[in-house]
């Protein structure tokens, strides 16, 4: 049975060192959040989602959720596990206070959501799409909306869902055809059906609060014609009791390759009463900003499964005997070494290991971008936070969740045939993990959304800001020499990461196909660089620690080891992509269609 | 639901036009293989597989098979499957004419071998396995044994297994505990647990010949004391009638990530009546016979489930309708454009068939070396093509799985959120293709086989006849303007392998770990230049026939396009992995256990 153990050292690295949240401390949020009091949160969410979480995942795979008369049931224990996480009060923790919430720094709030993920992906769709529903309504909805769905939402008494995509449209919501009719008293009713609806119908809550893009009557066609409604599983009564059950119903449940805890809906509209979130016509907007924090909650869904399988596969390579080492027995007292001896296994693991950690590093320091646009005190900051965060999003989601299914595969393949079969667990990290690669925009369409979107913004300023980062790094440490193993293969990323910039700008005008072929290429040397600058500063701060109080520290001796791994393992895939790119679109489009 | 077409187009190709079989009609086998017989039965086997195996493949995945009282079941449809395969002759298409074979080169059957897996890889290992055990016997067994049990299996009445995996061993086979008494008649008492033994036990065929792997009493520990036996699953009476049921049995079916119509068995020997082939203790080098088989088999696994995922990842790319080309709407008069007009689509597509064509280009290269290592006239070109032969094996299985796993799951990719549905097939060739990177030896096995073994073999002459094949090309053509575009690039890879293989010469043997952390690189590095060898003789080919009478024949004309996309867009990963590969083996090595 696999296991499960939050890396919370790791996390402590994270936040006290790499990011020293303490530095923010005049800010909202980061001032109540203490080093001590950080530990002891990232201590009880760890006892949660090990003890709790984890042990229900393989129960999840293994029953699935059913759908009888338009009801759902999750599997064992599922609804037990909903209620510990809602009377724990983990829904509310990076939460408007103003709402009950308990206000702290996203940064924060992601390793929680990397732990619930790790131990339970399915599981942890329930409240990670509720709270997408809750950042949609606090930034476009109305006070009384918030007054009224809010504080539900917060608790987790309710929980919420996003409903984009219909059975002709997915990736392009301007072919929606959900329709709202209004009704004469401010509501609408909406008629249409939504697809691939995650966590759609259940009961372990009292309200399933859905957010449903669909078309006000007479609306303009294409994307400019869509707009955002609240609507509710019951409707809710002004003293905020739950009143009538709205005319909306589960249909049909995805039969799927894996998440298979979650409750994947089909779900039917049918003249369901609801109301208008924010602008009409504005829908997109309002759900763009919901997909955005979804993103980076995806790319860290990719990190979840990439962390959960390493860790068991690294203890079958400790525990399982077989063959020698190539440089003489290790274990001669045995029949044979562990596995672990074997380069191509360490491999394997070191593979997945620098990818975690690297990857988890960018992923908080965004997330830090993403709590700065928000509450840093001056514009500047404000700006660049922005500019960094909305650069880093696309890149997240894409990398960390094809490396994410990719690293869960390379996880199973220590097992040997072990990996294959269902008892030892490693086959669902890899079917579970395969979805994020998938949901919330293709990574197609992340690729895209980063060359054709974030890169020409204002002039390449976001892209700027970052090789700014980056040159600051090298520009400040280029006289140390315990450094320089890093510094080095950093620079030359970060010029091929130029060199594919200055192609693209060269090039994609002329001929815009030239940044779609190269597009996913792009994705990944952004992702290798950006990665590059996080273990350039983790291997500097190890240095630091190592040379002062934490001589001999295995933890930070570590830390320079997997730094050098990363760079002369995985970075010079840079290459790779840039030859990629620079090949161009000819070759790509020159097929007619009948050719393929 | 998906579909199959067998590639038959390609397979001309590859027949008379790259290997052109003709030149061999000397040879046994060869003769009869004119190319209107080769076209006919390539049509006959297109149309058995498409028809027949293929609408069975996901019943077989959602059925898959169950155990009651020691009797497997198979899924509806595969015993009448099974049995039109024998009807039609299909299991002797290459076995020998002495024993009711048809005598025809293995390169053609690899082609064959290739359709069944395509239209149903766990229907296609019932034969597949059996097909092992013709190898092994005909290479190792008695005159008696032969006449005894071939006839059978190569008609396919009888079916076979190998039975190597133990619950404590799989790759290191030296740790095996079966055992073996003898009887004192010249037959052994075979006792002991086999796991993961695939179509191990079902009754589509009057018998199952087990080849299993055991100890005699009082042989050697570790390889060399492993002897082989043939373990009827019914005894054989002396005139070929079967006669009484042996003592072992299946005591348990694997539950599995894919291949689920496949049984694959714990299987129980009770003191089962067994006969050894070969000599005592021996029963490595003949089951190495058939493993080298199976191998370049699996191989093929990987290709065929990449072939039928772009097939019907292609077709869903034709037809689903969504968003617009970057380059303004091609399809103004629908709502939006099919989505293969999207350069990223088009190359996820490119990137697996450009694979399929290349990979099973040198699939039958190989395989074409191992028919002439066996026929060839000459000692000289028998030694060549059993240097080859060997030396390709290895890089074929590893990247051939390795990619066949990669590009189902960049087919699924395409799909978008119908991907992970089970609904549209495009999962279950990802569950499929999975397990091929690991039986037969994991591919970590396979990339130790070619640095360890075949690489330093006789003094490194497999790699050096390797890499004549690839100078003599580029000399021969050197000239040649329209092929300049695919020589330089393929040049290029060729240097680069070189510099990996002297890094090793230079290093491996100061520390073999340097192998070993490199050997899973070397093997991408030297199946990438490869198979861009075969682009070049493919590109050369189209060029020929383009300028004669074949002139706007689009066949060829595509030829070109994809293997300018196979050499400026997938050859350029070569210099990823000679960095990974000059990385060395020092900080894959620098950890100690626990710090992992």
């Amino acid at each position: 049975m696999p296991t499960y153990k939050a890396p919370t050292r790791e996390y402590g690295f994270l936040l006290h060192e790499l990011l020293d949240l303490s530095r923010f401390s005049n800010l909202p949020g980061f001032a109540e959040a203490t080093p001590d009091l950080l530990d002891q949160i990232m201590e009880q969410a760890a006892k949660f989602t090990e003890e709790v979480l984890q042990p229900l995942n393989k129960v999840g795979d293994e029953q699935g959720c059913t759908l009888k008369d338009g009801e759902v049931t999750t599997p064992d224990g599922f609804a037990d596990a909903y209620k510990q996480l809602v009377d724990g009060g983990w829904p509310a923790l990076v939460c408007d206070p103003d709402y009950g919430g308990q206000g702290l720094p996203n940064t924060v709030g992601v390793l929680f959501n990397e732990m619930v993920s790790s131990a339970n992906m399915a599981f942890g769709m329930y409240p990670g799409l509720s709270h997408g529903a809750y950042s949609a309504l606090i930034h476009h909805g109305s006070d009384e909306q918030k007054d009224m769905y809010l504080p539900k939402l917060v608790s987790g008494e309710w929980t919420g869902t996003m409903n984009l995509t219909e059975p002709h449209c997915g990736t392009d919501l301007g072919l929606l055809r959900s329709k709202a009719v209004p009704d004469g008293d401010g509501s609408y009713a909406i008629s249409g059906q939504k697809i691939w609806i995650s966590a759609g119908e259940h009961s372990m809550s009292d309200n399933i609060i859905h957010l449903v893009l669909a078309r006000i009557e007479g609306a303009p066609e294409g994307v400019g014609g869509i707009s955002l409604f609240i609507v509710p599983k019951f409707l809710v009564n002004d003293d905020g009791s739950l009143g009538e059950r709205n005319t909306l119903q589960c249909g049909g449940l995805e039969e799927k390759m894996g998440i298979h805890g979650n409750a994947t809906c089909v779900m039917n509209y049918d003249g369901a009463k609801g109301w208008l979130v924010g602008e009409e016509n504005k829908g997109l907007r309002a759900m763009f900003t919901m997909m955005n924090e979804a993103r980076l909650g995806v790319g860290l869904q990719g990190i979840s499964q990439s962390e959960v399988a390493y860790q068991n596969a690294r203890d079958f390579a400790l525990e399982r005997i077989q063959g020698r080492a190539l440089t003489g027995p290790k274990n001669e007292d045995g029949p044979a070494d562990p596995i672990i001896v074997h380069p191509d296994v360490r491999r394997m693991l070191l593979n997945v290991r620098t990818f975690n950690e690297g990857a988890r590093a960018l992923l908080v320091w965004t997330a830090l971008w993403g709590d700065l646009a928000e509450k840093a005190e001056d514009e500047e900051t404000r700006q660049k936070a922005d500019d960094l965060m909305g650069l880093m999003t696309p890149i997240l989601k894409g990398y960390c969740t094809d490396k994410g299914f990719a690293n869960a595969v390379e996880s199973q393949q220590v097992y040997g045939g072990s990996g294959y079969t269902r008892e030892w667990g490693a086959e669902q990290f890899v079917r579970d993990a395969r979805i994020a690669m998938i949901y919330e925009g293709t990574n197609g369409i992340q690729a895209l959304d980063l060359v054709g979107r974030k890169l020409a913004a204002n002039g390449g300023r976001a892209v700027f800001t970052f090789f700014k980062e980056v040159d600051d790094f090298i520009a400040a440490n280029k006289d140390d020499e315990t450094l320089a193993e890093i510094i080095a293969p950093l620079g030359v990323a970060r010029k091929q990461l130029e060199e594919a910039t200055m192609w693209f700008m060269e090039n994609a005008l002329k001929n815009p196909d030239h940044a779609g072929a190269g597009a996913a290429d792009y994705l990944h040397l952004f992702a290798l660089t950006a990665i590059g600058l996080m273990w350039g500063q983790m291997a500097k701060i190890a240095h630091q620690r190592l040379a002062g109080d934490a001589a001999g520290d295995a933890f930070y001796e570590t830390k320079l080891v997997t730094a050098r791994y990363f760079v002369n393992r995985m970075l010079p895939q840079a290459a790779t992509h840039l030859a990629a790119i620079k090949a161009g679109a000819d070759d790509v489009m020159a097929l007619t269609a009948d050719a393929f």
